[in-house]
């Protein structure tokens, strides 16, 4: 009665590198749900929740909970009183993560199709587990003689987290401001220097989620996903600096790549699910097919309603 | 501090009608978990197991858990003494479901990659909320006119279950003895006479997991999804008699009539996930794109392993 795959095919183990929260760290329940009124919006470990102890004016520390302080009654004030605390952190070099500081802002809400109730500096964003949304683009060519190739880009050496690693051709974070569609745009000129005629072939292929950690702290990440047929004659050029090379593989190089510890793991999943979206990993291939797509779509949009919401200091449920 | 789309938008309550069970019958906790030796299979509602107290020497009803008799200590006595009971309760009219008796079995395993434990008749599965493998091919062709269209079918109004209804162009359940793939080709040609030759060009697209409830029982149903491009020119045709008729509509027109109560509940996860995997329900159309996405890909492959697991009468882990 033993199962035929007990182990795990390499692809799972690979699903499980970048959803070891997911599988273990949140089950583990040592980190505490961070509240902005009524609502959940991420998550703190415990060695982030010491240091907001020593800002009892902006974060209330209780046995199971943070809560920002309710005193601030909107977005202008929650995002700056928040901005404060991590300023001062970042001059004393309390978080490692507040190195790669950004001057780039990401909205914190419950849900994506929540209101925002604050932004946050993106760089700090782990430090409270607050969800992340991003959007890549999988730029394909159909080679007559290798089929299907994927061109991805080597990120620059000096980028301030995973800095030279294997990356999808274009990808970027949804900052405030920008819409998916927009963002998509911005990144493939930017990035890749894609002309707006081709760009006009950009096509949604759906969404990935996954929950993964790393010293820095949590990732709740979700991703947009794009398609872009490409000319075999076009060759993508970086514009902004962030890229060091781009290079077309066929898609089974482009796996392989995956598996080493040159690729960025929060890429893999873009990539993963395009191999599958395309017929390149399939179930008669691939034993543990069904949980690794799975694993690509973890259930982030409610993760954060599990947990039971405590009364605010005022008595007022504020989603109401 | 309001939602924006707090009553979700009709897509969104479409992925919510066909997983109502997973959405709220799953966290009531009225089922019973359904072991076969320390492995969860399944949930067993209240009305089932009032049934299941009358057959001791086959079920062990506990407080908190079904499990089958471990004294059968192999595949084909577990199969033949569930279907004993099973054939007892159609000759006496116990359950709904049996009048749809299929004599086809379907593999019970606590996860796909996972070695069976037994087989059991089809239309007893929900009885059990036993995991339900199927496959599908969503057939479209590319009109140079009306863009994206899909091919639909009818169900013969003589079908046990959802008579009469609309359907993908090709469904079928995997029934023992057949990998994906075959159940594929076999279901392609049985259901809509599709040449040997078109077949070549099915290419497979990933999978979708939701998990619905019915007055028949439990439905934890997870479909493989196939992509095949057709001729303009080609008309599929029905070769067992369980289809009434064919027809070729406009991806629009398809998500349309996925809204009426026309359309088969269970297959419409199929449907939005060709939808949305060719950029026809895309973050810019639909406010409620993630949800949508994660509520086609609930986490069924490991839904069974939250429950605590019993220790058997004999003590033994027979996972190990």
């Amino acid at each position: 009665m033993a199962a035929k795959e007990i182990s795990g095919s390499k692809l799972l183990k690979l699903a499980q590198k970048f959803n070891n929260f997911y599988l273990s760290g949140f089950e583990k329940g040592d980190c505490r749900p961070f509240f902005v009124g009524n609502c959940q919006v991420g998550l703190v470990r415990p060695d982030v929740t010491n240091h907001l102890l020593k800002y009892p004016e902006i974060f209330l520390v209780q046995p199971h909970a943070v809560i920002l302080n309710p005193a601030f009654r909107d977005y202008s004030e929650r995002s700056t009183q928040v901005e404060k605390f991590l300023r001062e952190c970042r001059s004393t070099n309390t978080f490692i993560t507040l190195k790669g500081w950004r001057d780039e802002s990401y909205e914190v809400r419950p849900s994506f199709c929540h209101e925002p109730l604050l932004k946050m500096e993106r760089s700090a964003t782990c430090l409270f587990g607050v969800c992340n949304y991003g959007v890549d683009i999988n730029g394909y060519v159909m080679d007559k003689e290798k089929g299907l190739c994927l061109w991805l880009q080597r990120r620059s050496p000096t980028k301030q987290t995973w800095p030279g690693k294997w990356d999808n051709m274009v990808g970027g974070g949804l900052s405030c401001g920008y819409s998916v569609l927009e963002t998509a745009h911005k990144e493939a000129e930017e990035e890749a220097s894609i002309p707006r005629e081709l760009l006009a072939n950009l096509k949604s292929g759906g969404c990935v989620s996954f929950y993964f950690e790393s010293e820095r702290g949590l990732f709740p990440n979700t991703e947009f996903v794009f398609d872009l047929e490409l000319p075999v004659d076009f060759i993508p050029t970086n514009n902004d600096g962030e890229v060091d090379k781009f290079e077309l593989l066929p898609a089974k190089e482009v796996l392989e790549r995956c598996f080493t510890p040159d690729f960025k793991t929060t890429s893999c999943p873009v990539v993963l699910d395009f191999l599958i979206r395309h017929g390149e990993i399939s179930p008669e291939k691939e034993p543990n097919f069904l949980e690794l797509v799975e694993l690509l779509h973890v259930p982030l949009q409610g993760i954060y309603r599990r947990f039971p919401q405590p009364v605010n200091e005022n008595g007022r449920n504020e989603t109401e």
